[in-house]
Protein backbone atom coordinates (compact mmCIF):
# COMPACT_ATOMS: atom_id res chain seq x y z
CA UNK A 1 0.00 0.00 0.00
CA UNK A 2 3.04 2.78 0.79
CA UNK A 3 4.55 1.83 -2.58
CA UNK A 4 1.04 2.12 -4.19
CA UNK A 5 0.80 5.86 -2.38
CA UNK A 6 4.11 6.44 -3.39
CA UNK A 7 3.41 6.14 -7.31
CA UNK A 8 0.65 8.07 -6.67
CA UNK A 9 2.92 11.14 -5.69
CA UNK A 10 5.25 10.01 -8.55
CA UNK A 11 5.20 13.33 -11.25
CA UNK A 12 3.16 10.94 -13.87
CA UNK A 13 1.51 8.73 -11.72
CA UNK A 14 -1.56 7.66 -14.12
CA UNK A 15 0.98 7.34 -17.27
CA UNK A 16 3.33 4.92 -15.32
CA UNK A 17 0.21 2.76 -14.51
CA UNK A 18 -1.13 3.01 -17.45
CA UNK A 19 1.85 1.53 -19.07
CA UNK A 20 3.06 -1.02 -16.40
CA UNK A 21 -0.32 -2.47 -16.97
CA UNK A 22 -0.75 -1.85 -20.90
CA UNK A 23 2.38 -4.01 -20.88
CA UNK A 24 1.13 -6.74 -19.33
CA UNK A 25 -1.73 -7.23 -21.09
CA UNK A 26 0.45 -6.70 -24.17
CA UNK A 27 2.21 -9.85 -23.52
CA UNK A 28 -1.09 -11.97 -23.12
CA UNK A 29 -1.89 -11.04 -26.20
CA UNK A 30 1.37 -11.89 -27.99
CA UNK A 31 0.10 -15.37 -27.65
CA UNK A 32 -1.52 -16.82 -30.74
CA UNK A 33 -2.76 -19.78 -32.38
CA UNK A 34 0.95 -18.96 -34.39
CA UNK A 35 2.90 -18.39 -31.44
CA UNK A 36 1.33 -20.84 -28.35
CA UNK A 37 4.32 -21.06 -26.99
CA UNK A 38 7.05 -18.24 -26.64
CA UNK A 39 10.48 -17.45 -24.96
CA UNK A 40 11.31 -14.96 -22.93
CA UNK A 41 13.03 -13.60 -26.11
CA UNK A 42 10.51 -14.14 -28.31
CA UNK A 43 7.60 -12.21 -25.98
CA UNK A 44 10.46 -9.14 -25.65
CA UNK A 45 10.72 -9.05 -29.64
CA UNK A 46 7.11 -9.35 -30.13
CA UNK A 47 6.12 -6.75 -27.35
CA UNK A 48 8.65 -4.11 -28.23
CA UNK A 49 9.75 -4.67 -24.64
CA UNK A 50 13.39 -5.07 -23.11
CA UNK A 51 13.95 -8.89 -22.06
CA UNK A 52 14.55 -7.85 -18.01
CA UNK A 53 10.69 -5.64 -19.03
CA UNK A 54 9.22 -8.91 -20.78
CA UNK A 55 10.75 -11.48 -17.76
CA UNK A 56 9.02 -9.17 -14.70
CA UNK A 57 5.62 -9.58 -16.37
CA UNK A 58 5.61 -12.96 -18.03
CA UNK A 59 7.15 -14.47 -13.76
CA UNK A 60 3.91 -11.79 -12.60
CA UNK A 61 1.69 -13.48 -15.02
CA UNK A 62 3.04 -16.93 -14.20
CA UNK A 63 2.53 -15.71 -10.20
CA UNK A 64 -1.13 -14.88 -11.03
CA UNK A 65 -1.61 -18.32 -12.72
CA UNK A 66 -2.18 -16.59 -16.14
CA UNK A 67 1.21 -18.34 -17.67
CA UNK A 68 3.00 -21.41 -17.38
CA UNK A 69 6.57 -22.21 -17.93
CA UNK A 70 7.88 -25.57 -18.73
CA UNK A 71 11.83 -23.63 -18.61
CA UNK A 72 12.28 -22.72 -21.37
CA UNK A 73 8.93 -21.71 -22.84
CA UNK A 74 6.01 -19.65 -21.68
CA UNK A 75 2.27 -20.43 -22.58
CA UNK A 76 -1.05 -18.94 -21.17
CA UNK A 77 -3.07 -21.28 -19.16
CA UNK A 78 -6.67 -21.75 -19.31
CA UNK A 79 -7.23 -18.77 -15.93
CA UNK A 80 -7.09 -16.50 -19.03
CA UNK A 81 -10.88 -17.59 -19.77
CA UNK A 82 -11.85 -16.38 -16.82
CA UNK A 83 -11.22 -12.88 -18.28
CA UNK A 84 -13.18 -13.08 -21.20
CA UNK A 85 -15.80 -14.73 -19.10
CA UNK A 86 -16.38 -12.46 -16.61
CA UNK A 87 -17.27 -9.60 -20.24
CA UNK A 88 -19.62 -12.63 -21.28
CA UNK A 89 -21.43 -13.48 -17.96
CA UNK A 90 -22.08 -9.51 -17.45
CA UNK A 91 -24.20 -9.83 -20.60
CA UNK A 92 -26.62 -12.95 -19.36
CA UNK A 93 -28.54 -11.94 -22.87
CA UNK A 94 -26.12 -14.41 -24.69
CA UNK A 95 -26.92 -17.20 -22.60
CA UNK A 96 -31.00 -16.56 -23.44
CA UNK A 97 -30.59 -15.93 -26.94
CA UNK A 98 -28.61 -19.55 -27.27
CA UNK A 99 -31.83 -21.34 -27.77
CA UNK A 100 -33.06 -18.96 -30.34
CA UNK A 101 -30.32 -19.37 -32.19
CA UNK A 102 -30.11 -23.15 -31.68
CA UNK A 103 -34.05 -23.44 -33.19
CA UNK A 104 -32.71 -21.02 -35.89
CA UNK A 105 -29.92 -23.18 -36.90
CA UNK A 106 -32.35 -26.24 -37.20
CA UNK A 107 -34.28 -25.34 -38.97
CA UNK A 108 -32.56 -22.95 -41.62
CA UNK A 109 -29.29 -25.85 -41.49
CA UNK A 110 -26.71 -22.78 -41.68
CA UNK A 111 -24.25 -21.71 -39.07
CA UNK A 112 -25.71 -18.61 -36.71
CA UNK A 113 -23.63 -15.92 -35.07
CA UNK A 114 -23.92 -13.14 -33.00
CA UNK A 115 -21.60 -10.23 -33.28
CA UNK A 116 -20.84 -6.61 -31.45
CA UNK A 117 -18.91 -3.50 -32.66
CA UNK A 118 -15.65 -2.50 -31.66
CA UNK A 119 -13.84 0.51 -33.22
CA UNK A 120 -13.84 -0.93 -36.66
CA UNK A 121 -14.19 -4.79 -36.31
CA UNK A 122 -16.71 -6.80 -35.17
CA UNK A 123 -16.34 -9.28 -32.27
CA UNK A 124 -18.23 -12.92 -32.14
CA UNK A 125 -19.58 -13.06 -29.04
CA UNK A 126 -22.21 -16.21 -29.70
CA UNK A 127 -21.68 -18.78 -32.56
CA UNK A 128 -23.93 -22.22 -33.11
CA UNK A 129 -22.80 -23.82 -36.07
CA UNK A 130 -24.48 -26.55 -38.37
CA UNK A 131 -23.37 -29.62 -38.01
CA UNK A 132 -22.29 -30.01 -41.97
CA UNK A 133 -19.07 -30.69 -42.57
CA UNK A 134 -18.13 -27.70 -44.45
CA UNK A 135 -18.10 -24.90 -41.78
CA UNK A 136 -16.76 -21.95 -40.84
CA UNK A 137 -14.23 -21.77 -38.01
CA UNK A 138 -14.91 -18.79 -35.76
CA UNK A 139 -14.61 -19.09 -32.16
CA UNK A 140 -16.10 -16.54 -29.66
CA UNK A 141 -13.73 -13.67 -29.36
CA UNK A 142 -13.03 -13.69 -32.94
CA UNK A 143 -12.80 -10.64 -35.01
CA UNK A 144 -13.10 -9.68 -38.91
CA UNK A 145 -13.27 -6.49 -40.19
CA UNK A 146 -17.05 -4.48 -39.96
CA UNK A 147 -17.11 -2.84 -43.56
CA UNK A 148 -17.22 -5.85 -45.67
CA UNK A 149 -19.29 -8.32 -42.95
CA UNK A 150 -23.15 -8.20 -43.15
CA UNK A 151 -23.35 -8.06 -39.02
CA UNK A 152 -20.40 -5.06 -39.52
CA UNK A 153 -22.35 -3.27 -42.38
CA UNK A 154 -25.62 -3.48 -39.48
CA UNK A 155 -24.01 -2.51 -36.61
CA UNK A 156 -21.78 0.67 -38.63
CA UNK A 157 -25.25 1.65 -39.19
CA UNK A 158 -26.74 2.29 -35.90
CA UNK A 159 -23.64 5.36 -36.10
CA UNK A 160 -24.41 9.17 -37.30
CA UNK A 161 -22.87 10.07 -40.73
CA UNK A 162 -19.84 11.39 -39.25
CA UNK A 163 -18.71 8.45 -37.13
CA UNK A 164 -19.81 5.99 -39.32
CA UNK A 165 -17.48 8.30 -42.41
CA UNK A 166 -14.61 8.28 -39.40
CA UNK A 167 -14.63 4.64 -38.72
CA UNK A 168 -14.55 3.20 -42.88
CA UNK A 169 -11.28 6.38 -42.89
CA UNK A 170 -9.83 4.26 -39.66
CA UNK A 171 -10.25 0.74 -41.71
CA UNK A 172 -7.72 -0.83 -44.00
CA UNK A 173 -10.26 -1.06 -46.84
CA UNK A 174 -8.40 -4.09 -48.58
CA UNK A 175 -10.31 -6.31 -51.22
CA UNK A 176 -10.47 -9.39 -49.74
CA UNK A 177 -12.77 -11.07 -53.21
CA UNK A 178 -13.06 -9.24 -56.32
CA UNK A 179 -16.76 -8.86 -54.88
CA UNK A 180 -15.18 -6.17 -51.49
CA UNK A 181 -16.60 -2.62 -51.57
CA UNK A 182 -14.03 -0.82 -50.89
CA UNK A 183 -14.48 2.86 -51.64
CA UNK A 184 -16.02 4.99 -49.13
CA UNK A 185 -18.59 6.70 -50.41
CA UNK A 186 -20.20 3.41 -52.20
CA UNK A 187 -19.78 1.42 -48.50
CA UNK A 188 -21.46 4.12 -47.02
CA UNK A 189 -24.50 3.85 -49.37
CA UNK A 190 -24.69 0.23 -48.67
CA UNK A 191 -24.72 0.88 -44.93
CA UNK A 192 -27.69 3.57 -45.52
CA UNK A 193 -29.30 0.48 -47.42
CA UNK A 194 -28.71 -1.65 -44.57
CA UNK A 195 -29.90 1.05 -42.41
CA UNK A 196 -33.30 1.33 -44.38
CA UNK A 197 -34.14 -2.08 -45.00
CA UNK A 198 -33.36 -3.19 -41.45
CA UNK A 199 -30.95 -6.36 -42.71
CA UNK A 200 -28.34 -7.01 -44.86
CA UNK A 201 -26.71 -9.29 -47.06
CA UNK A 202 -23.10 -9.38 -47.89
CA UNK A 203 -22.36 -11.76 -50.96
CA UNK A 204 -18.88 -13.22 -51.06
CA UNK A 205 -16.94 -9.70 -50.42
CA UNK A 206 -15.26 -11.06 -47.32
CA UNK A 207 -14.50 -14.89 -48.69
CA UNK A 208 -15.17 -16.32 -51.84
CA UNK A 209 -17.89 -18.67 -51.77
CA UNK A 210 -19.54 -17.18 -48.42
CA UNK A 211 -23.17 -15.47 -48.53
CA UNK A 212 -23.63 -13.92 -45.37
CA UNK A 213 -26.95 -12.39 -44.20
CA UNK A 214 -27.93 -9.94 -41.25
CA UNK A 215 -30.55 -8.90 -38.82
CA UNK A 216 -30.19 -5.77 -35.90
CA UNK A 217 -30.35 -7.04 -32.17
CA UNK A 218 -32.11 -3.79 -30.66
CA UNK A 219 -32.63 -2.40 -27.54
CA UNK A 220 -35.92 -0.55 -25.56
CA UNK A 221 -34.21 3.04 -26.75
CA UNK A 222 -34.04 1.71 -30.32
CA UNK A 223 -30.25 1.51 -30.71
CA UNK A 224 -29.08 -1.53 -32.51
CA UNK A 225 -26.50 -2.99 -29.72
CA UNK A 226 -25.03 -6.81 -31.57
CA UNK A 227 -26.16 -8.15 -35.06
CA UNK A 228 -27.20 -11.70 -35.45
CA UNK A 229 -26.32 -13.48 -38.98
CA UNK A 230 -26.54 -16.93 -40.78
CA UNK A 231 -23.64 -17.83 -43.56
CA UNK A 232 -23.98 -20.02 -46.12
CA UNK A 233 -21.66 -21.61 -48.94
CA UNK A 234 -22.47 -19.69 -52.52
CA UNK A 235 -22.08 -23.53 -53.52
CA UNK A 236 -25.27 -25.11 -51.62
CA UNK A 237 -27.32 -21.54 -51.62
CA UNK A 238 -27.48 -18.59 -53.75
CA UNK A 239 -28.15 -14.72 -52.22
CA UNK A 240 -31.40 -15.00 -53.22
CA UNK A 241 -32.51 -18.23 -51.72
CA UNK A 242 -30.80 -17.06 -48.47
CA UNK A 243 -33.01 -14.01 -48.62
CA UNK A 244 -36.35 -15.55 -49.39
CA UNK A 245 -36.38 -18.79 -47.36
CA UNK A 246 -33.94 -17.60 -44.59
CA UNK A 247 -34.24 -14.06 -44.04
CA UNK A 248 -38.33 -13.79 -42.25
CA UNK A 249 -36.85 -16.35 -39.98
CA UNK A 250 -33.65 -14.59 -39.14
CA UNK A 251 -35.65 -11.05 -38.84
CA UNK A 252 -37.98 -13.43 -36.23
CA UNK A 253 -35.34 -14.86 -34.07
CA UNK A 254 -33.55 -11.29 -34.13
CA UNK A 255 -37.11 -9.56 -32.87
CA UNK A 256 -37.15 -12.47 -30.28
CA UNK A 257 -33.87 -11.84 -28.59
CA UNK A 258 -34.57 -7.65 -29.19
CA UNK A 259 -37.90 -8.66 -26.75
CA UNK A 260 -35.67 -9.81 -23.75
CA UNK A 261 -33.26 -7.13 -23.76
CA UNK B 1 10.96 3.96 -19.55
CA UNK B 2 12.46 6.75 -16.80
CA UNK B 3 9.73 5.29 -14.40
CA UNK B 4 9.64 2.04 -15.20
CA UNK B 5 13.36 1.72 -14.47
CA UNK B 6 13.06 3.56 -11.33
CA UNK B 7 10.06 0.80 -10.12
CA UNK B 8 13.04 -1.62 -11.00
CA UNK B 9 15.26 0.12 -8.37
CA UNK B 10 12.57 0.19 -5.63
CA UNK B 11 12.65 -1.95 -2.16
CA UNK B 12 10.28 -4.45 -3.56
CA UNK B 13 10.02 -3.19 -7.11
CA UNK B 14 8.61 -6.91 -8.33
CA UNK B 15 5.70 -6.90 -5.97
CA UNK B 16 4.74 -3.57 -6.42
CA UNK B 17 4.63 -4.79 -10.35
CA UNK B 18 2.61 -7.90 -9.26
CA UNK B 19 0.47 -6.24 -7.42
CA UNK B 20 -1.06 -3.14 -9.68
CA UNK B 21 -1.05 -5.94 -12.30
CA UNK B 22 -2.98 -8.19 -10.11
CA UNK B 23 -5.51 -5.00 -9.22
CA UNK B 24 -6.01 -4.73 -13.16
CA UNK B 25 -7.09 -8.05 -13.48
CA UNK B 26 -9.64 -7.94 -10.16
CA UNK B 27 -11.00 -4.79 -11.46
CA UNK B 28 -11.96 -6.79 -14.80
CA UNK B 29 -13.49 -9.77 -12.70
CA UNK B 30 -15.34 -7.88 -10.40
CA UNK B 31 -17.64 -7.34 -13.52
CA UNK B 32 -20.08 -10.29 -14.02
CA UNK B 33 -23.40 -11.61 -14.59
CA UNK B 34 -25.11 -10.22 -11.28
CA UNK B 35 -22.63 -6.91 -11.95
CA UNK B 36 -22.38 -5.87 -15.60
CA UNK B 37 -22.40 -2.08 -14.93
CA UNK B 38 -20.88 -0.66 -11.83
CA UNK B 39 -20.17 2.77 -10.79
CA UNK B 40 -16.74 3.53 -9.51
CA UNK B 41 -17.80 3.02 -5.90
CA UNK B 42 -19.20 -0.48 -6.50
CA UNK B 43 -15.91 -1.56 -8.48
CA UNK B 44 -13.90 -0.03 -4.79
CA UNK B 45 -16.37 -2.10 -2.63
CA UNK B 46 -16.27 -5.41 -4.77
CA UNK B 47 -12.29 -5.15 -5.13
CA UNK B 48 -11.45 -3.84 -1.80
CA UNK B 49 -9.48 -0.68 -3.37
CA UNK B 50 -9.64 2.69 -2.15
CA UNK B 51 -11.57 4.87 -5.05
CA UNK B 52 -8.57 6.56 -5.99
CA UNK B 53 -6.97 3.41 -6.54
CA UNK B 54 -10.03 1.71 -8.66
CA UNK B 55 -10.27 4.99 -10.36
CA UNK B 56 -7.26 5.13 -11.74
CA UNK B 57 -7.70 1.42 -13.20
CA UNK B 58 -10.73 2.43 -14.43
CA UNK B 59 -9.54 4.93 -16.62
CA UNK B 60 -6.32 3.04 -17.91
CA UNK B 61 -8.52 0.32 -18.87
CA UNK B 62 -10.80 2.80 -20.51
CA UNK B 63 -7.93 4.00 -21.82
CA UNK B 64 -7.16 0.70 -23.78
CA UNK B 65 -10.59 0.36 -24.60
CA UNK B 66 -11.56 -2.69 -22.42
CA UNK B 67 -14.16 -0.79 -20.41
CA UNK B 68 -16.66 1.83 -21.53
CA UNK B 69 -17.81 4.48 -19.04
CA UNK B 70 -21.63 6.30 -19.58
CA UNK B 71 -20.82 9.41 -17.12
CA UNK B 72 -21.72 6.84 -14.07
CA UNK B 73 -21.30 3.28 -14.62
CA UNK B 74 -18.54 1.61 -16.05
CA UNK B 75 -18.96 -1.76 -18.21
CA UNK B 76 -16.73 -4.69 -20.19
CA UNK B 77 -16.28 -3.98 -23.87
CA UNK B 78 -15.93 -7.13 -25.94
CA UNK B 79 -12.16 -6.12 -26.73
CA UNK B 80 -11.66 -8.07 -23.27
CA UNK B 81 -11.88 -10.85 -25.12
CA UNK B 82 -8.57 -10.42 -27.02
CA UNK B 83 -7.09 -11.16 -23.96
CA UNK B 84 -6.70 -14.91 -24.92
CA UNK B 85 -10.12 -15.91 -25.32
CA UNK B 86 -9.94 -15.81 -28.70
CA UNK B 87 -6.79 -17.91 -28.63
CA UNK B 88 -7.75 -20.40 -26.27
CA UNK B 89 -11.61 -20.65 -27.23
CA UNK B 90 -9.99 -21.61 -30.68
CA UNK B 91 -7.04 -23.44 -29.66
CA UNK B 92 -6.46 -25.88 -33.26
CA UNK B 93 -6.78 -29.15 -30.85
CA UNK B 94 -10.46 -28.09 -30.04
CA UNK B 95 -11.48 -26.68 -33.42
CA UNK B 96 -10.03 -30.60 -34.62
CA UNK B 97 -11.56 -32.11 -31.49
CA UNK B 98 -15.26 -30.16 -32.16
CA UNK B 99 -16.35 -32.26 -34.63
CA UNK B 100 -15.46 -35.58 -33.14
CA UNK B 101 -17.53 -34.28 -30.17
CA UNK B 102 -20.61 -33.36 -32.35
CA UNK B 103 -20.20 -36.70 -33.71
CA UNK B 104 -20.34 -38.38 -30.79
CA UNK B 105 -23.52 -35.67 -28.93
CA UNK B 106 -25.27 -36.97 -32.69
CA UNK B 107 -24.58 -40.54 -31.24
CA UNK B 108 -25.78 -40.73 -27.76
CA UNK B 109 -28.04 -37.45 -27.87
CA UNK B 110 -26.56 -36.03 -24.77
CA UNK B 111 -24.50 -33.13 -24.12
CA UNK B 112 -20.23 -33.41 -24.35
CA UNK B 113 -17.77 -31.17 -22.82
CA UNK B 114 -13.82 -30.65 -22.41
CA UNK B 115 -12.17 -29.06 -19.65
CA UNK B 116 -8.98 -28.90 -18.16
CA UNK B 117 -7.60 -28.17 -14.85
CA UNK B 118 -6.68 -25.02 -13.02
CA UNK B 119 -5.31 -25.71 -9.10
CA UNK B 120 -8.80 -27.19 -7.95
CA UNK B 121 -10.90 -26.21 -10.31
CA UNK B 122 -12.14 -27.54 -13.73
CA UNK B 123 -12.60 -24.94 -16.78
CA UNK B 124 -14.59 -25.47 -19.83
CA UNK B 125 -12.82 -25.21 -22.56
CA UNK B 126 -15.07 -26.58 -25.22
CA UNK B 127 -18.66 -27.47 -25.20
CA UNK B 128 -21.35 -29.08 -27.82
CA UNK B 129 -25.06 -28.91 -26.27
CA UNK B 130 -27.40 -31.46 -27.14
CA UNK B 131 -30.97 -29.64 -28.50
CA UNK B 132 -32.84 -31.26 -26.07
CA UNK B 133 -34.84 -28.40 -23.86
CA UNK B 134 -33.05 -29.24 -20.21
CA UNK B 135 -29.57 -28.26 -20.76
CA UNK B 136 -26.80 -27.34 -18.97
CA UNK B 137 -25.65 -23.70 -18.75
CA UNK B 138 -21.79 -23.75 -18.86
CA UNK B 139 -19.86 -21.87 -21.31
CA UNK B 140 -16.49 -22.12 -22.43
CA UNK B 141 -14.64 -20.53 -19.30
CA UNK B 142 -17.36 -21.84 -16.65
CA UNK B 143 -15.49 -23.28 -13.86
CA UNK B 144 -16.81 -26.28 -11.36
CA UNK B 145 -14.63 -27.80 -8.67
CA UNK B 146 -12.65 -30.19 -9.15
CA UNK B 147 -12.99 -33.27 -6.50
CA UNK B 148 -16.66 -33.52 -7.12
CA UNK B 149 -17.19 -33.74 -11.65
CA UNK B 150 -15.94 -36.51 -13.62
CA UNK B 151 -13.70 -34.68 -15.23
CA UNK B 152 -12.05 -33.05 -12.30
CA UNK B 153 -11.30 -36.64 -10.87
CA UNK B 154 -9.40 -37.79 -13.84
CA UNK B 155 -7.30 -34.79 -14.07
CA UNK B 156 -6.69 -34.63 -10.32
CA UNK B 157 -5.48 -38.69 -11.12
CA UNK B 158 -2.88 -37.07 -13.24
CA UNK B 159 -1.22 -35.63 -10.33
CA UNK B 160 1.50 -37.02 -7.94
CA UNK B 161 0.45 -38.51 -4.45
CA UNK B 162 1.31 -35.44 -2.40
CA UNK B 163 0.36 -32.87 -5.12
CA UNK B 164 -3.36 -34.54 -5.52
CA UNK B 165 -3.51 -34.14 -1.49
CA UNK B 166 -2.23 -30.50 -1.72
CA UNK B 167 -5.15 -29.69 -4.28
CA UNK B 168 -7.96 -31.14 -2.55
CA UNK B 169 -6.65 -29.76 0.91
CA UNK B 170 -6.93 -26.59 -0.82
CA UNK B 171 -10.31 -27.40 -1.84
CA UNK B 172 -13.27 -25.57 0.23
CA UNK B 173 -15.17 -29.38 0.15
CA UNK B 174 -18.67 -29.18 0.43
CA UNK B 175 -21.60 -31.32 0.26
CA UNK B 176 -23.16 -30.17 -3.05
CA UNK B 177 -25.74 -32.67 -2.70
CA UNK B 178 -26.49 -35.60 -0.16
CA UNK B 179 -24.35 -37.58 -2.55
CA UNK B 180 -21.24 -35.96 -2.55
CA UNK B 181 -18.07 -37.07 -1.05
CA UNK B 182 -15.85 -34.85 0.97
CA UNK B 183 -13.76 -37.02 2.82
CA UNK B 184 -10.16 -36.36 1.64
CA UNK B 185 -9.15 -40.08 2.05
CA UNK B 186 -12.70 -41.87 0.64
CA UNK B 187 -11.85 -38.45 -2.59
CA UNK B 188 -8.59 -39.82 -3.07
CA UNK B 189 -9.46 -43.40 -3.08
CA UNK B 190 -12.06 -42.53 -6.24
CA UNK B 191 -9.45 -40.72 -8.33
CA UNK B 192 -7.51 -43.81 -8.12
CA UNK B 193 -10.08 -45.75 -9.07
CA UNK B 194 -10.67 -43.36 -11.81
CA UNK B 195 -7.10 -43.87 -12.46
CA UNK B 196 -6.73 -47.62 -12.80
CA UNK B 197 -10.12 -47.80 -15.04
CA UNK B 198 -8.85 -44.92 -17.13
CA UNK B 199 -13.16 -43.44 -16.86
CA UNK B 200 -14.36 -41.78 -14.21
CA UNK B 201 -18.27 -41.47 -13.36
CA UNK B 202 -19.38 -38.82 -10.82
CA UNK B 203 -23.51 -39.46 -9.97
CA UNK B 204 -25.28 -36.67 -8.65
CA UNK B 205 -22.66 -35.63 -6.70
CA UNK B 206 -22.28 -32.18 -8.28
CA UNK B 207 -26.06 -31.90 -9.05
CA UNK B 208 -29.22 -33.58 -8.00
CA UNK B 209 -30.15 -35.68 -11.20
CA UNK B 210 -26.95 -35.09 -12.85
CA UNK B 211 -24.95 -38.13 -13.85
CA UNK B 212 -21.48 -37.44 -15.61
CA UNK B 213 -18.91 -39.62 -17.09
CA UNK B 214 -15.43 -38.68 -18.44
CA UNK B 215 -12.63 -40.04 -20.20
CA UNK B 216 -9.24 -38.63 -20.29
CA UNK B 217 -7.58 -37.25 -23.34
CA UNK B 218 -3.64 -38.22 -22.93
CA UNK B 219 -1.20 -36.59 -24.85
CA UNK B 220 2.32 -38.40 -26.68
CA UNK B 221 4.08 -38.35 -22.96
CA UNK B 222 1.01 -39.98 -21.20
CA UNK B 223 0.17 -37.05 -19.43
CA UNK B 224 -3.70 -36.47 -19.06
CA UNK B 225 -4.28 -32.41 -20.71
CA UNK B 226 -8.05 -32.60 -20.58
CA UNK B 227 -10.70 -34.30 -19.96
CA UNK B 228 -14.05 -35.05 -21.90
CA UNK B 229 -17.16 -35.61 -20.67
CA UNK B 230 -20.68 -36.77 -21.60
CA UNK B 231 -23.81 -35.80 -19.04
CA UNK B 232 -26.97 -37.00 -18.21
CA UNK B 233 -29.84 -36.28 -16.35
CA UNK B 234 -31.05 -39.16 -13.86
CA UNK B 235 -34.76 -38.88 -14.88
CA UNK B 236 -34.12 -39.73 -18.41
CA UNK B 237 -31.15 -42.43 -18.15
CA UNK B 238 -29.58 -43.95 -15.28
CA UNK B 239 -25.82 -44.43 -14.44
CA UNK B 240 -25.52 -48.08 -15.07
CA UNK B 241 -26.87 -47.20 -18.71
CA UNK B 242 -24.65 -44.17 -19.10
CA UNK B 243 -22.00 -47.11 -18.83
CA UNK B 244 -22.99 -49.40 -20.77
CA UNK B 245 -24.11 -47.32 -23.59
CA UNK B 246 -21.87 -44.40 -23.88
CA UNK B 247 -18.94 -45.26 -22.29
CA UNK B 248 -17.40 -46.97 -25.35
CA UNK B 249 -18.34 -44.32 -27.51
CA UNK B 250 -17.09 -41.79 -25.27
CA UNK B 251 -13.77 -43.75 -24.96
CA UNK B 252 -13.61 -44.04 -28.59
CA UNK B 253 -14.12 -40.14 -29.17
CA UNK B 254 -11.35 -39.46 -26.31
CA UNK B 255 -8.68 -41.38 -28.08
CA UNK B 256 -9.37 -40.05 -31.53
CA UNK B 257 -9.03 -36.52 -29.70
CA UNK B 258 -5.93 -38.18 -27.87
CA UNK B 259 -4.31 -39.17 -31.26
CA UNK B 260 -4.34 -35.92 -32.52
CA UNK B 261 -2.32 -34.55 -30.08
Amino acid sequence: MATHQKQALAPEPGDSYVQSFARGLQVIRSFSASAPRQTLSEVAEATGLTRAGARRILLTLQTLGYVDNDGKHFALTPRILDLGFAYLSSMPIWNRAEPVMEALVRQVQESCSAAVLDATDIVYVMRVPTQKIMRIGLGVGSRLPAYCTSMGRLLLADLGADELRARLEGSALEACTRHTVTDIDALVAKVAQARRQGWCLVNQELEEGLISIAAPIVDRTGRTVAALNISGQANRTSARLMQESMLPALLASAQEISRML
